[in-house]
């Protein structure tokens, strides 16, 4: 009577093991690991397994993977570590993520930080197979610079980067197109060079002469939080302040640009792709090029009376809405606006697809 | 028979309580905090109040305090928040802590993070009397670039950040000193910025027309620890080589610097004092400044034959050990070097007695 039982278990097990792929064990050190920490790590295949100390803690889960609770819980082993493996490969890219412990939110302490979802979470990343657009080259560098503008609207100096790029130092007589680059949603302006990698890009894009150099703005989008109004009180009008009378003209006075409308470009992902629309629908003749990075659409109706404009972008990763920038193009070019959609590949609404939006948008500009 | 007893807990209260101040309830959330988050706060004595959220944890503790382990023991309340309060006042300025989670290591999601220690720590600030020189204001603010600058020596490109003056951009004929400023121990290239407050301290003292306009460059001084040797193996000629024959030179070919040692200084706090001396002992016709902030001392034996030297700067905290710097300072100018000593009131091993140094350093610069 035994060997029936046996079978029935062997069969469960080969029905819940079924479509599952075996976990390679060649996981490396996280490159956003903060120096010297062996954990977390990321196998070829993209799992990521976490080690954290915290040896008399009941509970330890991590946001990150694909587990019943949209995440990982870990087990405590011998030495007080907890330890587990994501429950599939997670997308390819940059992820935000952070633990629980014992019910509280805490980061992981072996990963480096990155502003979102309005705290500094954890992040990690998945090796793309297309990483090399991205990654620190031996190529001329551009230099990251953190302004302090004037803000008589806000009270204070506000903070923005500028991305100028190789040459901008040496050759001083040269002036440059300017994109200024929203973040999203609970991001700050750290957010595109830091997660984005915008400066490496660029840096990769002007050293392989697929574009002409350019200098990148961000600042703070979610400008009506300072008095943490909240995002169900949304005013854009705080923020379009800050941007097209305060810092646009800075940026102008202080560095060596293009300052009219045919090289500028203004383009946002997520939230600031709702930013980036509102202030050129109310700034028409602000921008020549806009660009919504998994951030609405336009419609032709919206943009009939835009004399300036000469780009329409509009993109999502395979995994979001893909169908509805495509169709949004296929109207704008039919009502002859020169427009172009961009589809990322097996990315959602995360940083690769972001990434790979701006690598896409870059040569389109001030052409 | 009661009385005696109850008189003797009395007196034991009262000597308990002897020489303890009352805690003022006007508590506000430390200026590093994350956005919109109320805790940490600290008071106007200096005490600081804490509220960490970990509902099932069995223990939490801070390790800023002056409580019996050196640090603060946090209770639970009924919410399950953990609260607790230093058991004195802290000193005035920046200091890095964590928190510790049933025996593990986290940072406070409510402060920001500053690489120290070898890790990205919580921050906290306590208003400083003299807070006014590294404060935010409304004058003229230079910028913070990121560069990354090709590295041979260890197959890399690194990151420095150099801070320019107001008025860099825009006057593109004018050349400038440059002081080299090295971090501590377990820092990085952002200390002397973030929690340094560099570029504030130059905006302020330039606004102020205490100093003349000059370049700042800082980068990674653990050179040695890129492959964990540890500081036992530390060996100077790793980051010398980085700072003497890749960072200066590109610096002094990227941006309009006046290239000669006569106008070209070097500077750091603690374990970058050390590497100060060393480099300035075996290159010394490359520096004709020294500055070493609570980072050890030079004999007049050791400077003898440096020709191109123009002044010594030694400095430490009160609670240091300021006499070591005061003698070194005596013994050197007796040897007719131009040497100068600042000791910071009230400061010890921390932020504050660097950034009042950095004050007091830079008008002496390039003179």
């Amino acid at each position: 009577m035994k060997q029936p039982i046996v079978l029935f278990f062997l069969c469960l097990n080969f029905l819940w093991s079924f479509g599952q792929e075996d976990v390679l064990e060649d996981f490396q050190s996280s490159e956003l690991n903060q120096p010297g920490k062996q954990f977390p790590m990321v196998n070829s295949q993209g799992y990521v397994r976490f080690k954290v100390n915290a040896p008399a803690a009941d509970s330890v889960s991590v946001s990150l993977g694909l587990g019943g609770s949209g995440g990982t819980t870990l087990t405590k082993n011998n030495e007080g570590f907890w330890t587990g493996t994501t429950a599939g490969p997670m997308d390819e890219g940059f992820h935000y993520y952070h633990l629980t412990v014992d019910g509280g939110t805490f980061n992981d302490p072996g990963a480096n930080n990155y502003y979102g979802s309005t705290r500094w979470e954890s992040g990690i990343e998945i090796p793309a197979h297309d990483e090399e657009f991205y990654a620190l080259k031996e190529v001329p560098h551009g230099a990251v610079q953190q302004i302090l503008f004037p803000s008589p609207s806000t009270e204070t100096s506000r903070r923005a980067f500028v991305y100028t790029p190789p040459g901008y130092q040496k050759d001083t007589d040269k002036e440059y197109p300017v994109l200024y680059l929203q973040h999203g949603w609970g991001e700050d302006e750290t957010a595109w060079m830091n997660q984005g990698r915008a400066n490496l890009i660029m840096d990769n894009l002007i050293a392989e002469g697929k574009i002409d150099p350019f200098i990148i703005v961000t600042t703070y989008g979610m400008t009506n939080e300072i008095k943490w109004g909240g995002i169900r009180d949304f005013d854009i009008k705080h923020f379009q302040t800050v941007l097209t009378e305060e810092l646009i003209p800075y940026i102008d006075s202080n560095f060596r640009t293009l300052a009219h409308p045919g090289n500028r470009a203004m383009a946002g992902l997520s939230m600031g792709g709702m930013e980036t629309r509102m202030i050129t629908m109310n700034k028409p003749s602000l921008f020549a090029y806009y660009g919504l990075l998994s951030g609405g659409t336009y419609s032709p109706e919206d943009v009939k009376e835009h004399d300036e404009l000469k780009l329409v972008f509009l993109s999502a990763g395979s995994k979001e809405n893909p169908d509805r920038v495509k169709n949004a193009v296929s109207e704008l070019k039919n009502a002859g606006v020169n427009a172009v959609s961009y589809v990322s590949e097996g990315t959602a609404h995360e940083f690769l697809t972001w990434r790979r939006s701006l690598r896409e948008l870059a040569p389109l500009l001030f052409n």
